[in-house]
């Protein structure tokens, strides 16, 4: 009997599952807005509000109320999805989620996006499934994902840099997928690009997620027009007011050939081309793959990401690299997660 | 009969020759200054300048005459240490240099401390020895050796930081040495922590070393002493002039208790700690061995570093973290190479 892979993703903006074969083929698919907000819950499923905060069976271990709903989210979208899916022959499952994991235990440390503190999701999700379940860092499953089955096929040394709100890697050393000494390496967007620099949610100052993430995107933007709302007119237009500036609206403003936005633009593509320096310095990859919500949002920085590298980086260290998009688009994280839970 | 490998360490100060057994301990050694000034030659040694410069037979793609002459010393002084130590069976040799090195073949790509372009050391020594010769990077020596026989034995991921005249690394990933795509992994030294900062010898701006390396730190010294002649007096009677200010000046005015020399090792051992943060962030180690000519000259380095990183980094990169000193002082780098020569 052909065996598959149930993969899922749990994203800051989305909840994905995935039906995978032992090739990556994704057979059946599905997603959910997420963290979850109870009103925007579809009438077309099965977890309706009552399903998911009505349940007191939840790990006591959980003490907070909001994590407790989403997890009761995942659980009840993951139930109706199993019950669309009896027909596939699932061996395990993978879960590639935003935030600090610990790969032995499967639990979640911290989840910056979701607000997450000491989840045991492995535990809970193979005491409701009977499946044996495997836990990783969202983008170690996408770097997975794009190493076995996307752009980075057959290939020993990567490093896959996606960036979103924050700034994640994920690692491929000498054919292997590099978990660190607690399962956290990876957190590119914590390299320091300017010494004593802009603060960061982690504490540390300069941080390249300060100022190339999502979230350092919009911060400098809204620090800038609030100094010159003239010259941010158009950001501001898009966002309705400054502080919803955020870096879609960037982009859009970006697009319409705005100069605030292109300036910003210019300056978080050589901002990146900096954290990505170091760090093809530091590791000398074969492959670069660089993606994410800000990257598809705003092609451009991919090209001044390249140039830069290019130009700066050691020749030593990129005689050999190549720079690539992601291949599986959205599908990386669930196709890495599937593939994670067949090699375990 | 016991087998026993040569260890060979070119660095920017010395050439050492070590024999080496198959624990890593070691039987025999020597060292010389370098790189070669023909009146440093020292009289009890067979190799006169005579021997260096008249010889002919030296392979012909070394056109520049410095490198061949130091090349020349390399080999004289190996086949006298090699006469001197007949009574032991050497299985190989392994060889460290300071530069970028194709591991493949075993030639020396560049070395910017020798000024060596295009040298195949393998080939050379190889044809003077008839033994098998293995020629990585310095700092993939010196980390070999104190994985396998120092600090970080038994560890199977390692981030040892050398700070000297530049910084380097040496990376252990998953319980394998990281050599990168093509050789080149563990450049640390060219990790940017001030974007568009202070030019570097690479040609890139803002490198950790052009802070806090040997050759980093003299330059703002130099510079601060130009305009503040008053306040660098202590560094300056030490050095003689501003021109010849370097690491060792600031390091002997600092434990002098010099104002002056102690903001620079300050600074100095915050920028440090940027690069190492941003090393640790991405790659997880269980140990960070920190070492070199500038931290044996300024322990306090050694501990600002330490501190900071426990302070700013993630706490998941460093729950496990130990940061270690270099525990086979000035013979890690002749252990490693002979490991590596036995190793293959």
């Amino acid at each position: 009997m052909k065996k598959y892979y149930l993969g899922i993703d749990i994203g800051g903006t989305n909840l994905r599952f995935g039906i995978v074969d032992e090739s990556g083929a994704i057979e059946s698919e599905d997603f959910r807005s997420f963290p979850l907000k109870i009103n925007e819950l579809t009438q077309d499923y099965c977890a309706t509000p009552e399903d998911i905060t009505s349940g007191t069976d939840l790990d006591r271990s959980i003490s907070d109320s909001g994590t407790k709903r989403q997890i009761k989210f995942v659980i009840e979208n993951l139930r109706c999805f199993l019950e669309k899916n009896v027909r596939y022959n699932i061996s395990g499952i993978g879960v590639g989620v935003a935030g600090q994991i610990n790969e032995k235990t499967g639990g979640i440390v911290f989840s910056p996006n979701l607000n997450w503190r000491n989840v045991p999701l492995k535990t809970i999700l193979e005491r409701k499934t009977g499946l044996k379940v495997h836990v990783v860092n969202d983008l170690t499953a996408i770097t997975y994902g794009e190493w076995k089955c996307g752009a980075g096929i057959g290939e020993d040394n990567i490093l896959c840099i996606f960036v979103g709100t924050g700034i994640g890697s994920g690692i491929v050393t000498d054919g292997r997928l590099l978990s660190g000494c607690s399962g956290a390496a990876g957190e590119i967007g914590h390299t320091i690009i300017v010494s004593g620099g802009r603060g960061c949610a982690c504490g540390n100052r300069g941080c390249l997620e300060a100022y190339a993430g999502g979230w350092g995107m919009a911060e400098i933007a809204k620090e800038r027009a609030l100094r010159d709302r003239v010259g941010f007119k158009e950001i501001i237009k898009i966002a309705g007011k400054i502080d919803s500036i955020s870096a879609e609206t960037i982009a859009k403003a970006y697009y319409t050939g705005d100069n605030s936005a292109a300036k910003l633009v210019k300056e978080t593509g050589i901002y990146l081309a900096d954290g990505v320096i170091s760090a093809v310095n530091l590791m000398n990859p074969c492959v670069l793959i660089l993606g994410g919500g800000v990257i598809d949002g705003i092609p451009d920085l991919f090209n001044t990401v390249a140039e830069e590298v290019g130009k700066r980086a050691l020749k030593a260290a990129i005689s050999n690299l190549k720079i690539l998009k992601p291949t599986l688009s959205r599908n990386s994280g669930i196709i890495g997660a599937a593939g994670i839970a067949n090699r375990n």
